[in-house]
């Protein structure tokens, strides 16, 4: 009972700040869209800001939902893996309009320098993400897809950045062109063997 | 007199937007800095959203006047330009302790989706940064600096994007090293002819 009144205010202020900001979002909308009372919330949550260093988690926890099905399938090579998550990320912004972008860059982006604690969990949450592309790109070279001489820690560092900046090119065009142009320069130059 | 106060509350205004986001930034915090009373600030902005729609031409204008010394300096090619440029910005993000982030693409972040006016004009922006580095790469292609098959349009959304999101990882780990990380990626691999 308990942890499912936890669950239901973070996921209605996931979906919140992933809208609209984390400072844009007020505490009174976060109790409106989860229907708790302001006790209830301080009774799961310190403050405003550790609710938020949670939702990080809930987003982490999302992304790896959706590429799970992926990183199951055998029949799919290193770079094909690669490939269908960026392809998969993409099929997800198109559903929601090329809205909202990657909540972890977003928060990244608004939080990086005004609150400490989000700094060290969105380092971690960076690092995961990070760690997770750079052993793709490291069993993708064992394979062969990929240059010989490919840095994969470097590479993923790259990845993960320039496809965070493409996420935010797609909210102003508000089409998939800005993530076209980020498959076609990474898979038919960068990582072009 | 008038463009005075009108400049001062645009210069004190782009401070603190760059250094705390559009929404996280009051009224009241504007006229404080610009010493003005709110009577002023409505005689020249009819609203705060129109006043940031401002700041975007003014963050744009920083830009250029940042790189004008590179692009006028006869002894550097194509490609050391290009190189400069990122160079001199690293240079600025390194001064301010990495930092606040590039001021269009924050905005592009936050306002892409709560505001069509927003959006129209970070889309320009980006455009005229993207034709910027377009141009560049051009003529780096014609000097036969970069791969003669590059698209230099499709390279210069992704370089924009790519450094865009090396920004945001910047204010995570608060030191160069997703900036060179962009450097390395771009002129060893990328660009490399």
């Amino acid at each position: 009972m308990g942890e499912e009144t936890r669950q239901r205010i973070i996921e209605a202020g996931a979906e919140l700040v992933h809208r609209q900001g984390f400072n844009n979002t007020g505490l009174k909308d976060i109790l409106k869209a989860s229907g708790v009372p302001k006790g209830s919330f301080y009774f799961y949550f310190a403050n405003k800001e550790a609710f938020g260093i949670e939702l990080i988690e809930h987003y982490g926890a999302g992304f790896r939902a959706l590429v799970q099905p992926i990183m199951q399938n055998p029949g799919l090579s290193p770079l094909a893996r690669l490939r269908a998550v960026f392809d998969i990320a993409h099929a997800a912004f198109a559903a929601q309009g090329y809205a909202r972008g990657c909540p972890i860059g977003n928060l990244a982006q608004e939080m990086g320098d005004l609150s400490e604690p989000f700094r060290t969990s969105l380092g971690e949450a960076l690092d995961r993400m990070t760690g997770f592309f750079a052993a793709l790109l490291a069993q993708a070279r064992e394979a062969g897809e990929v240059p010989a001489d490919l840095d994969a820690e470097e590479a993923a560092v790259f990845l993960v950045s320039a496809w965070h900046g493409a996420i935010i090119r797609m909210k102003i065009t508000k089409d998939g062109a800005p993530l076209r142009t980020f498959m076609t320069q990474t898979f038919d130059r960068l990582l072009h063997p």
